[in-house]
């Protein structure tokens, strides 16, 4: 990403990304050190930045958006932590880093994904504990945790997971491929910009719209990477294309060739782009994103 | 457990306890048939007993406390199909009944867990919703939501497991066998407690009153369960004894002998009974369930 504003978010996000962990109690210093590890490898941290991006673009501070932003990364972060497991992708780079379990083995693995999830809802709820004497931001607070604990949940990024690893090896339809990409990235992504708009206090149209553009940019997102996988670069990339082949997973590319893949990534960003043209004037930050994003693919 | 009390809560829950999981998508059944198959799987419920009974005995509304006391269950559920893993302690039966990933495989019983505790922040923050127009209670809320999140976390339930795998095989010192328990079982207990507590609207004396009571409570119940594992009857557990040993766990039986382990199960239980004593008119639940579960072990 170029976009100034999107350097200096993901800037602000990674000087405090360990700030919301619970503090380090020495008897069990190891699950701290294997969040730690999978939390400072780097990445794009696309979902904290769009979450502060939203809440700016709305009206809001980001620092009192931060604890939200950290959160949803740990969450991201804990999904990659569990899905490269033995016992789902199987994966051994993630990043150029030999992955989570690889180094702290399985068992601390998980329970490191354990630990961030649950240090997510730990950050977000202690923040709301501070907001106790200012009633209108507690309100905006607790709609963006019940949007990102709805966005990381069974009928969210989880469902999305689950369909993935049951098509495996299967012939999948397309309705069944937008599903696995709507929920497996997009749904955290939407819950990233919808959580950061709640606290920025957006309502009506605006909050309306800014869904709208976070559910085409997630399914562009997810088919650009699925392209990337087929025809990118290993240097870049942190981990060896190809991949998504080996597994048998069904994959855009793979079912409709990379043309009408890139078709629809293109497509899928006009459409992200058109829903904010009423805020034209302010939204560089987003069409920012959604284009460098296609571009990626092209 | 034969308080009738606690019968009925158990009775209540259990009637209750798929209420607040999502919406069942048929697209991504089978996470919701994995969570489903360990909720319905039996057990004592005595988290989520405790938290009601709290919330009662404070004074509060147990209909109002059902999300919460749910949510509990949900993560002390997900905490037992992540144990059970091949990665973990390798079990295969638990309360009578193949584990978790002897059905689904590793895969899906991974992504239960994490979708049992998501679902358990999603119940609560879902119920935070419904409180907008009632401050007081939506305060007492977020407090019970902060409890349960901070005990199932890295300070809490997390740092038990995490310290309970590091020291697996190793000769453990009674200050690092404290710890695991207290943070393993005790610190859920605790916070099931406490959240209780909060909803009911307790403060001050009675709140911290009923906190020392748990942590008793707690640590009595896991050196109970240790002293069940070596003397206790197959049937009645629906698992094999002898696993700890096995599995080279630390133990206060393995360190300290049945009778002085015995010895402590008593002294923990006076010491919870005790500090209840103010409110011997009204606690008989809460002394029922100290009494009962030392009883156990005996």
């Amino acid at each position: 990403m170029r976009n100034t504003e999107y350097l200096l978010y993901k800037k602000f996000i990674e000087e405090h990304l360990l700030d919301f962990l619970p503090e380090i109690d020495h008897k069990s210093i190891v699950v701290y050190e294997a969040m730690k590890y999978s939390l400072s490898a780097g990445g794009k941290r696309l979902r904290p930045a769009l979450l502060l991006g939203a809440c700016e673009f709305c009206g809001g501070d980001i620092r009192g958006a931060l604890p939200y932003a950290c959160a949803i990364e740990y969450i991201h972060t804990y999904s990659l932590i569990h899905d490269d497991l033995p016992a789902m992708d199987n994966d051994v780079l993630r990043r150029g880093m030999p992955t989570n379990h690889i180094v702290f083995g399985d068992a601390i693995a998980i329970l490191a994904g354990d630990g961030l999830l649950s240090s997510a809802f730990e950050a977000m709820s202690k923040d709301l504990l501070l907001y106790f004497d200012d009633m209108a931001n507690l309100k905006k607070r607790v709609r963006a945790l019940y949007e990102i604990a709805k966005g990381s949940g069974c009928r969210g990024m989880i469902a999305g997971q689950i369909a993935d690893v049951e098509a495996e090896g299967k012939q999948c339809s397309r309705e069944m491929l937008d599903y696995i990409h709507c929920n497996k990235t997009g749904a955290l992504i939407t819950a990233a910009v919808k959580a950061g708009a709640h606290i920025g206090g957006a309502g009506g149209d605006m909050l309306m719209n800014l869904t709208d553009y976070a559910e085409n940019l997630g399914l562009a997102f997810q088919i650009a990477d699925d392209i990337l996988d087929v025809c990118g670069d290993e240097n870049e990339m942190g981990k060896k294309p190809g991949a998504d082949c080996e597994r048998n997973k069904s994959t855009y590319p793979g079912l409709y060739g990379l043309d009408e893949s890139r078709k629809r990534v293109s497509e899928l960003t006009s459409t992200a782009l058109k829903v904010l043209s009423p805020y034209y004037d302010n939204a560089e930050f987003f069409t920012s994103v959604a284009t460098e994003l296609a571009t990626r693919a092209s």
